[in-house]
């Protein structure tokens, strides 16, 4: 009884109406530049402010929303554009309409007969996309996340390779070896490991001095192994990796693939919307000749998390290497051939097409061009500007919307370079970094790059000007002053 | 330029100003009986008539709205109470407030600076859920799914028995076999191709006449493994199967995985929701003795799509099965310690704990038991009425809340049964079946079950009722009158 009453349509009506003025209040806070990102609080302190119990009785709506409001402004604002902290960022209000929407629908994308539309529109989404890589026709699927995406890759390599594993599992003379570069994503050795192969076998091929896949080293690795008794079966390349940002030279690695055979699987996560860009895709040339294709829609094309597709040119090898006969969920009907549950390791699916999809009607492909080449101008500028200043060394020429560099604090300018130095620069950047996130104004991150902590600015959100970095640059100089 | 023009900020108000009445209007014609589940059209004719493209140039945000209502309009109302075709129903506005807000804040799970409330709900959500299963104080995550909570279950048992498998691969020696029943969902024998370990060392296990692992079978059949110098790491039992939803007996296993030191995983992905009940929770005695445990609150909880924990009574196995050194994401902060991300095969990770947060506030312990017991109470229902019509066979008593049978065809009763009869029933049902899901008004599931095509009614929808089984039977009747 308590149940119904609690959830009048009235109620409802007025909650998700409330709910909307919120969401339209918070996007349009998200441009106020003097808006915190964070209020931060440590874990212990957030924890006690938010006192979090679940209920014995049920509290009623209201109450959900009155929590939902406080979790709220306790949250990171993802969408600011001073959150440069990750790959993602951006709060397309099309996009958000999309999530809106398949939640209350709440389809599976198992079935075409549960989930019609948005199985036809993942069809149409994966021909587009597939195309746009040069493709005239591919099969592809949206999975949570480009780790995931990563994840089903290494497997459909696997089962090309290996068509006896998925049955029988990895046998003793199989000894795959799969190779990546050194700056490539944690989720590929991680699928190695997932898959049975162990991350001792995928090999971490040295980069360049902007952080692209060497072939030449790659070649050495490749008959090293082959001279071991090992055998090669993938290259994944990375097209704007984590750090840098920077495009492993596709052409070439799909020469040496070729040459051997090799699956050759672009992880463009991050770098994939260089091909709404005339001007920038050639950062990618070579992508036609890949197996399979990495590519998130939720990093620079500003959509929700998650959104990310895996694409191949060759039709059939996601069936291949997935489908069971679970044949409660998979029938004979006239439609099953739009049934898509089998292409992927979930069962149940969210729906994570619509969001794009209508992202996309909203901006076009010009739109999206337009974003992908204005990060690209951005990060030009904003390389000239920390050249400019004392305060700073970049670390990598940019290739992709990534800067990388440190801070010199006025204490470490003009001194010699030893241990110590070395030492107190890596202090001063990370206490820097730490500074600016629980003032709260500024997030960004960092990692070690060549033994040192390298601070990252990731350079994608829509709304970023060359004046924001500018004062971005000025509060580091401010916040780091001392150190 | 255009861009900002097509989503000023009155146009974006008024956009999710109109998408939440789209939304209470769609919630409350759930309720109505008379309203088609799905306004059906198959493949060709659906996209025809949606004439799906993407645009070179953007539409806006106003066209992207007319898109999501012609969308939701040919999507199936999954909210409505004749919605019976899988293990997920219901359409809880608290749990739809949560994906809201959830997706406007668009936060990733990995850290707790990216995501410091979301953070802090998934460890007392994991904490509570640990709790109803016996542990004090135990380790979760919440995943994209009931299959890739399995797989991680597959992949934590493997680190456990294979702990070198992670670095170095699975070795020949290994021989890893593991055990489920052979009506365990398709998402475990998957779990061991994707671990590498082969569908083949995915035994299957005879269940007993109501659809229940045999534990006498599983003992002889670990023997045999042993036997065959074979290693048995690991049994997998469902609570909750996905056709009769049966119970596998968790104490009769985990004495079995204790003599032979097995990883005991309960996938209750589907039952897990007994727990919230006193006098149904006896279905899970023994739970508090397993290793893991799925549980996805969006099957019989209510939450939307995807919605899924993994627990695990000892703390740490997360981390030792998943995490790599990722040091451009994960520091050494003073809240590291709070960072999730490396308990996962995922990097970025959607919220999918407000959802269930906010839904749990609203309804509380108390709210989720009575839908739990109203789902048995109504099954015990459905099945005396099933059991009082001649047009219908009950195909095995319900343990939990899902009802298998065949419909007899007026054209098919009183007569021998032999191999003719039996395919005549078998396309009968998959016929009758097959009209209601054009109709629209009626969705239900079958599978194949002692080599019969099987109807399933799920009746965990909370606003069903005995009125509406008796109309959904009647249906079957009418709409196979003539088979």
């Amino acid at each position: 009884m308590a149940d119904s009453v609690l959830t009048t349509k009235p109620s409802i009506d007025s909650i998700l109406a409330r709910a909307a003025r919120l969401a339209s209040d918070y996007l349009s806070e998200n441009k106020n530049r003097d808006r915190l990102v964070v209020d931060w609080l440590p874990p212990g302190k957030l924890r006690e402010k938010l006192g979090l119990k679940l209920p014995k009785e049920g509290r009623g709506l209201e109450a959900a929303f009155t929590d939902a409001q406080s979790f709220l402004k306790r949250s990171v604002r993802t969408g600011h554009p001073y959150f440069l902290n990750q790959l993602y960022t951006g709060s397309d209000p099309a996009a958000l309409l999309g999530e809106w929407i398949a939640s209350l629908a709440n389809a599976s994308m198992y079935t075409y007969e549960v989930a019609p539309v948005f199985t036809l529109l993942e069809e149409e989404l994966v021909r587009k996309m597939g195309k746009m890589a040069g493709w005239e026709d591919c099969e592809g699927i949206f999975n949570p996340g480009g780790s995931i995406s990563n994840l089903m890759a290494v497997l459909a390599a696997r089962n090309a390779a290996f068509p006896h594993a998925k049955q029988r599992g990895l046998l003793a003379e199989d000894r795959p070896v799969l190779f990546c570069s050194e700056e490539a994503h944690y989720s590929v050795p991680r699928a190695a490991s997932v898959a049975g192969i162990g991350i001792d076998a995928a090999r971490k091929v040295p980069v360049d001095s902007i952080g692209r896949m060497r072939p030449d080293a790659l070649a050495s690795m490749i008959q090293k192994a082959l001279a071991d008794g090992f055998k090669p079966f993938m290259v994944s390349a990375t097209c704007g990796t984590t750090m840098p940002g920077a495009f492993d030279p596709l052409e070439e690695l799909a020469d040496l693939c070729e040459e051997h055979k090799l699956w050759l699987h672009a992880d463009a996560a991050f770098g994939g919307s260089v091909l709404f860009s005339k001007k920038h895709r050639n950062l990618m040339d070579g992508v036609e000749r890949t197996n399979s294709l990495s590519w998130n829609p939720h990093k620079t094309m500003g959509v929700p998390l998650s959104c990310s597709a895996l694409l191949l040119p060759e039709k059939g090898q996601l069936k291949a290497t997935n489908a069971l006969d679970a044949d409660y969920l998979f029938h004979d009907t006239a439609e099953a051939y739009c049934d898509r549950g089998d292409m992927t390791i979930q069962c149940g699916r969210r729906v994570d097409v619509l969001k794009l999809w209508l992202s996309w009607q909203s901006h076009g492909d010009e739109g999206y061009r337009r974003r992908v080449e204005r990060a690209f101008d951005l990060t030009a500028s904003g390389r000239d500007l920390l050249k400019l200043r004392d305060s700073f060394e970049l670390v990598r020429e940019p290739e992709g919307c990534t800067l990388l560099f440190r801070f010199l604090p006025p204490s470490l300018r003009e001194q010699e370079r030893d241990e110590a130095w070395n030492e107190k620069l890596e202090r001063a950047n990370i206490t820097l970094r730490e500074r600016l996130k629980h003032e709260g104004r500024i997030m960004l991150n960092y990692a070690s790059l060549d033994g040192l902590a390298t601070l990252r600015l990731v350079l994608t959100h829509p709304d970023l000007t060359v004046e924001d970095l500018r004062f971005i640059l000025d509060e580091m100089e401010r916040a780091g002053a001392n150190l």
